[in-house]
């Protein structure tokens, strides 16, 4: 019978900028007693890699542009967080009622281009990491040097999306899974081709993870049990849509 | 330490019209040995829901409209595909290349109004439920009469979404449980708002089943075991987001 087991990895400290974040998952293992198994799936909130990173920023240490101050003033906004939204963009999507949507430099359609103000000392703000998809990688070289496994690691994060309401938690980055599952060519039970044919199963799993995270109990990383997978390096490109195929667009 | 368990359901026989879903249910899970235990959360592919249901349609009985003929030849697509499409349709978001993506009755905005052609005999098609809600809310009922524990049920299916690659699993109706969890008003380790406010658990639920679901390992059920949830009854309305809020669309 197929079972896939969720748990969330406790008692990692509060991450600072400069911290060895595989060596405080690994002490966090040994101290909850919870072994980690070849081909477990790490799954980490881009928060606590951000910080590690030192991708925050200090908003008074920001110089707003005469745009961003503009617009922000009109919406009763920061004009600090509004510049720094505005340089992590690529391009803007919407700008509407004191809401940013755009798409941020990895080519993610999110608000606020994931700068966030939350979990984070007063005054300051965390970005993105620069490319989740090295960071994921790192990550799990380093947890595989030292629990002795083969590994998977997903850095994700909770973005909007259109028509449903409500976040859902997605993968920026993947290191050792191939984030999409291709069924094309596979017949169903009746010999017919399936109409489903690419599932986004870094997606589902960095949704299944954050069940267990749940954003207000400080738990930023969980393990993924069970689930079989390619394993395999992936880039960031495979998980983002071409928009000349996007129809949903 | 917080972990969640997710159970695929195997030995489901192929469900035809008129089946008492709910009592194949019961005797799958006898037959595994699978206990299920009081707040376990079942999820259920819209497919076989459809199909007890009767909401199957033979292409040879449909007499496809003019407009739904004319589109259909231009773009070598069944002219009763197209039109069962249209008549399962709200209206239409997006029509190109001979993919239509449109907002189905219930509000969804999905690929051919979900009407699949898959996993059923040749020649016929599968619409969504014309009430997943109800649908959901009938087979909680009846699992919890057999079992004597209360239960959540969601009934999902693979939507594609902009920007992103891949389909995913969501929740088209859910009974048994609040579709999302609203975090408004608490604050972050650091005493400031959380940036993001409302999780829809019920898709993140989906999203989880469907990794034990696998779209070709014709397993239909899974549940999800150790997550606290809300238990009440909830509306399709709550899951999908008003145009005049939606700065994604």
């Amino acid at each position: 019978m197929a079972e896939l087991r969720i748990i969330a990895l406790p008692g990692l400290p509060e991450i600072v900028e400069g911290d060895d974040l595989p060596s405080l998952m690994v002490e966090a293992a040994r101290r909850a007693d919870l072994e980690i198994a070849e081909r477990d799936i790490v799954v980490i909130a881009q928060k606590i890699v951000s910080k590690a990173e030192g991708r925050t920023i200090r908003l008074e240490g920001v110089e707003p542009s005469p745009f961003a101050r503009r617009w922000a003033e009109e919406h009763g906004k920061d004009p600090a967080m509004v510049d720094v939204v505005l340089n992590e963009s690529r391009r803007i999507v919407r700008m509407e009622r004191g809401i940013i949507i755009s798409e941020t430099h990895h080519g993610f359609v999110c608000a606020n281009a994931g700068v966030d103000a939350s979990n984070v000392a007063e005054g300051t703000v965390v970005l993105l990491p620069i490319d989740p998809t090295a960071s994921a990688r790192r990550i799990r070289e380093a947890l595989e040097a030292a629990f002795g496994v083969g590994l998977a690691v997903i850095v994700s994060d909770t973005f909007g999306r259109p028509w449903r309401e409500g976040l859902v938690n997605v993968a920026l980055g993947v290191s050792g899974i191939a984030p999409l599952i291709d069924y094309r060519g596979r017949l169903d039970s009746h010999g017919r081709a399936l109409r489903v044919t690419i599932l986004a199963v870094a997606d589902e799993l960095a949704s299944a993870a954050e069940l267990v995270m749940r954003k207000n109990t400080g738990v930023p990383v969980a393990i993924v049990r069970g689930f079989d997978y390619e394993a395999r390096e992936a880039t960031v490109r495979e998980m983002i849509r071409p928009p000349d195929q996007d129809l949903f667009r």
